[in-house]
């Protein structure tokens, strides 16, 4: 993949805004709290060529030796688009335990040691991937590094860091402000 | 997509057979139910060359005004996997009704009277696609056809007919059974 074709951040961010995946104004979130902004990934990835955007920029962060991993549901196809892209093995993660079945919380496989890149669609205060990097070890895989398409830079990485967990993300929501100006 | 790209019905009963995502033997179903046969396509898409194959096969169904759907999580990556060979737009399933946020029971965008075809992953009684199809249809969409990577032959070809939708698998238990003689 040549250089070039990964998008930048200035892409990202209009891709992100012109699929009304980010949007300004007054909303309450799922946690109650009040936002001025709201964030939908989903409203990007249900577009086939958006999505192939997002994973041409995600696989920039994909090494040879990696297994991606994300959790249901926002996650997935962007781990299974940049999976496509990179033919690289990947994990899906369940939210909860199933009632039947293999009863893992994981599908796919984790060969021990396995070196697992973690995607997020959006990382908040990066509970949800905090659970996720403890589930992954848990399976036996070395998770040191983790990446969101958006970062909303309220506490995700600093958790993340506590965890040893390096993180990234496509776009923060201050770019993405500085974007709307 | 030339002809020679679609695999065969031997070639998707192999590939399923190689990824261990059918077994035979003594299984107890989610069910409860007993079967001799243990199907699990969630253990052939995690590998992408395998989904690679899985997605030729269905993109050969669908039709240029078609949009995909699929019920999470089986689904999901055979419906990511097909979009992004076909160029089709596609909504996401959601098993129970969100308890916050938009409460949709579907993920991504459905314009009235669009043409929607359904995949599932494995197909047993029908009770889940015949579920889609009624989220499908109460959201304005049309649908009529329906395709699952495997059919168990146990009632949802019949189900479906009753709902007016024309059922076909790429992979039918008889040829599965076949194949492994």
């Amino acid at each position: 993949m040549s250089e070039a074709k990964v998008p930048s951040t200035a892409e990202i961010s209009r891709l992100l805004r012109e699929a009304n995946a980010v949007r300004f104004g007054e909303f309450t979130l799922a946690s109650g709290a009040k936002s001025d902004v709201y964030i939908d990934v989903k409203k990007a990835w249900t577009d086939p060529a958006r999505l192939e955007r997002l994973a041409e920029a995600l696989a920039a962060h994909v090494r040879p030796t990696d297994r991606l991993a994300g959790m249901e549901l926002g996650a997935v196809p962007l781990v299974v688009a940049t999976a496509l892209k990179t033919g690289r093995p990947y994990v899906i993660i369940r939210k909860a335990v199933k009632e039947h079945g293999t009863r893992q919380r994981y599908e796919g496989e984790i060969p021990p040691g396995a070196e697992v890149l973690l995607i997020e669609d959006v990382a908040t205060t990066g509970g949800s991937a905090a659970e996720s990097v403890e589930v992954l070890r848990s399976a036996g895989a070395k998770v040191e590094r983790a990446i969101a398409v958006v970062d909303r830079e309220t506490g995700a990485s600093a958790k993340l860091g506590q965890l040893g967990v390096q993180f990234v993300a496509l776009v923060t929501l201050s770019q993405l402000r500085e974007a709307r100006a």
